[in-house]
């Protein structure tokens, strides 16, 4: 059965698809990516904002190429070859990145450890509570569990948005919990046009938040012009990735 | 309502009882525990493990004190409170030992960056795929249902347990990701009396493995006697915690 996912849009658009051509060059680090992969972009961000050398490559992931399925058999993407060894996962990468390119500035979580498990601590709260509930609402399907999952999504976002510092979560560091949250606020036009989402109806604090995160550099220079092709499966519940059927599942995302 | 949970036995039981004796003394780190939750237990054996110096306080989590839910208002143990100031989840808490007593050995993530992030890779797996199969697992109620959950609950197990360098998971050194894993390898007594699991099924590297983990020093001074006790609402899937909730709705364990 041919897989719907397949014919997605192929590559980059706008800034993004500068970013990628001025990073072609082989490097040590090399960063397996899909462009509109909002966990993708996580990694992306970070790399870009410490100015770590990479070598960007394109993975269609469902049709994935033999080199990259033997280094990284799951074959999920994000992921990095660093020295001919894989690793994979949005937030393990960037902590990678932290720990293998130290002197790289900025750093992106706080050095005292208090401060950094709490960072640690809203990092997990976007996994666990928000992301969920956004791939919830866009899959739902009937206007009923539509409203129930917006009500479900803001109500996370809130909780979320009510420890925001100002300007950045954590406040003046812009930090790891920035970039785990910024590339569903890029998108987030996408629940606006199709699922009633509206910035303001988080409050003041998130519409300031939002708007100053999506305009920062390393994000402006990671995102595309067209998300809405890509995600018109996941709005018709049709897409076929891993975190599509999880959600479609009841289940986790992996 | 009352809640069924509220009446659980009251505190830890031999080994364990042992070391919360041990422990009363005001310390600078106060660790705010559950003497039969598995999530307490990983905090807990990092303490030991480390000789962290530290006050054991119980929680009851069905009936909590104020001067702790002012701390930590989400209730949720392990916590710790550390200069006045809550922390909570209990691998971020073991993390947060690592950065917060650097002087203390052993160390419990490897320090080459690769490494670390291989065992960040195998904490998330823990996660995300075997304790929800876990509790799944315990919960599930027909005969079919349990037969089911134990092929899933197998099949995550043997995935970790393939990847098992020896003694260790990471090889030589013990780790965080023995941490993660252990508290369920010391409760399995429960799903092998009540539904089917034998360890001899994920094959011999895990026995080997799960024995020599139940036996290590911290693990056997941080394990009671009574679980079976508090396992029985969780079996007749009555237990009233957040994680049992969440796998009774079919949602991710917050």
């Amino acid at each position: 059965m041919p897989i719907p996912d397949e014919k997605i849009f192929p590559h980059a658009t706008g800034a993004a698809a500068k970013t990628v051509e001025q990073h072609q060059d082989p490097q040590e680090l090399v960063f397996y990516a899909g462009w509109f992969c909002p966990f993708v972009q996580r990694t992306w961000i970070a790399l870009e904002e410490r100015g770590i050398p990479y070598q960007y490559k394109e993975v269609n992931p469902y049709k994935k190429e033999k080199h990259f399925l033997d280094i990284n058999p799951k074959g999920l993407v994000p992921a990095i070859e660093y020295k001919g060894k894989a690793l994979y996962e949005s937030i393990i990468l960037c902590e990678f990145l932290e720990d293998a390119y130290p002197n790289y500035k900025p750093k992106l979580l706080p050095e005292d450890p208090f401060e950094r498990a709490y960072a640690r601590i809203w990092l997990d709260y976007i996994s666990k509570s928000i992301i969920p509930a956004n791939f919830r609402l866009i899959q739902a399907q009937t206007p009923e569990k539509q409203q129930e999952a917006l009500a479900d999504f803001n109500k996370a976002l809130k909780q979320f948005a009510e420890k925001i510092k100002g300007p950045y979560f954590l406040g003046e560091q812009f930090s790891l919990v920035d970039i785990a949250i910024v590339p569903w606020i890029v998108r987030d036009y996408i629940i606006a046009e199709n699922r009633g989402f509206k910035r303001e109806d988080i409050g003041s604090k998130w519409v300031e938040y939002a708007s100053k995160l999506e305009k920062r550099d390393s994000v402006a220079r990671t995102s595309s012009e067209h998300y809405a092709e890509i995600y018109g499966r996941y709005l018709r519940d049709e897409a076929q990735s891993e975190a599509a059927k999880a959600t479609r599942a009841g289940r986790d995302i992996p």
